[in-house]
């Protein structure tokens, strides 16, 4: 597949980005919204593609341009405001689906927040966790729309992300018992299982939570 | 109809609820979120329920036993930030949709914004103009939200709210021609115009646009 990574210059999407550069199956498009990283990643021999989360429908339809897949890894990051949550990880988003669906793209993976399925943890007991129950509303509301697009779709909800390097074993599940489990996962197989999920068609029409674990992504994802 | 009003306590649920209290042919519950609210309510003989829109989606069920049509008139003001919006205006307005499906209510009646329908409005143009584009893009996910629903929904999505006594006229449409016209509307015009929504059957599925005119309420929505 011709791959569009939304948000090649965070932290998951670098790794993704160089992980299908390097995959036989797949071409990559770093999508960068600026004209430096577009730059950067020109050097290192990735192709790339300027998209703006919070342009028009319309410019990142010509961004896709050629594509058969993209992946949402960006996020407005966070020490911005409820605000740009908004305007981004929610609208942005829905923005890019429509903007798939016009261009033709079947395939979407989206990496969401482990629990933003789940209203009640983000709605009544965010208290003291530190991230707002907006951030978890504004990926909520983004699923729904990619799982309801009529496009082929993925939803990745990973647990707290760090910066480990990868194990490339993981757990990966519709809905994952959380007691007594350390929830985390580094950010690189979270990079895997994107790759994976790009790689096996049975995870078309998927959403599910993914937890470091002990088996292999490619397992993992077959299984779901 | 038994009309349960979300926001009660607001300003155009104050006016909409004692136009509905004075209705031959509708019952009224005032939804307010604070003991003095329901309180000052009932000392007028109306009868009121309590309804938080940052609760549960079966409590907000439970406020609607009896119901037969709901009416969003809530808001989290002017002077929160867009965590609330997000979460009051966007989410608080969903849950109460679905409160509604589940608890067997059928009819919808949602007041919104003027160009909450209008992406490249709240997206692109609203530098300098005071509101956040993230409220707009909170009336707008509600607003298709309740679309899509299933539920017998109108929308209304009045101009500029102020406070002037209404005129009983009005200029509604599905999509208003803004040039050259003073966007502002009584919001007790808007009370009128969600009362006459709910006489008339022709309004259901339908969102419209809503100014100061020239047109009686009740034949302004006949006409929609």
């Amino acid at each position: 597949m011709n791959v569009l990574v939304i948000g090649a210059n965070g932290q998951i999407g670098r790794l993704l980005t160089r992980k299908l550069k390097d995959h036989a199956a797949h071409d990559v498009l770093a999508g960068v919204r600026k004209e430096e990283q577009k730059q950067a990643y020109e050097n290192e021999g990735i192709k790339s593609r300027f998209i703006d989360l919070e342009g028009s429908i319309k410019d990142m339809e010509k961004a896709m341009d050629g594509v058969t897949a993209v992946v949402f890894a960006a996020g407005s990051g966070g020490h911005t405001g409820a605000d740009k949550t908004m305007m981004v990880d929610l609208d942005g988003a829905v923005k890019s689906i429509e903007a798939a669906k016009n261009a033709g793209v079947k395939r979407y993976v989206m990496v969401s927040a482990i629990n933003a399925d789940d209203r009640e943890y983000w709605s009544y007991n965010m208290e003291g966790n530190g991230i707002g129950g907006y951030y978890f509303a504004a990926k909520y509301y983004a699923d729904v729309w990619l799982e309801n697009s009529g496009l082929d779709y993925t939803v990745i909800r990973p647990t707290l992300l760090v910066n480990e390097p990868g194990t490339g074993k993981v757990e990966a599940t519709a809905h994952l018992r959380q007691e007594g489990k350390k929830l985390e996962i580094p950010r690189e197989d979270v990079a895997n299982l994107t790759v994976a999920s790009l790689d096996h068609d049975n995870t078309i029409g998927k959403s599910f939570d993914a937890n470091q674990g002990g088996i292999d992504v490619d397992e993992a994802v077959k299984n779901l």
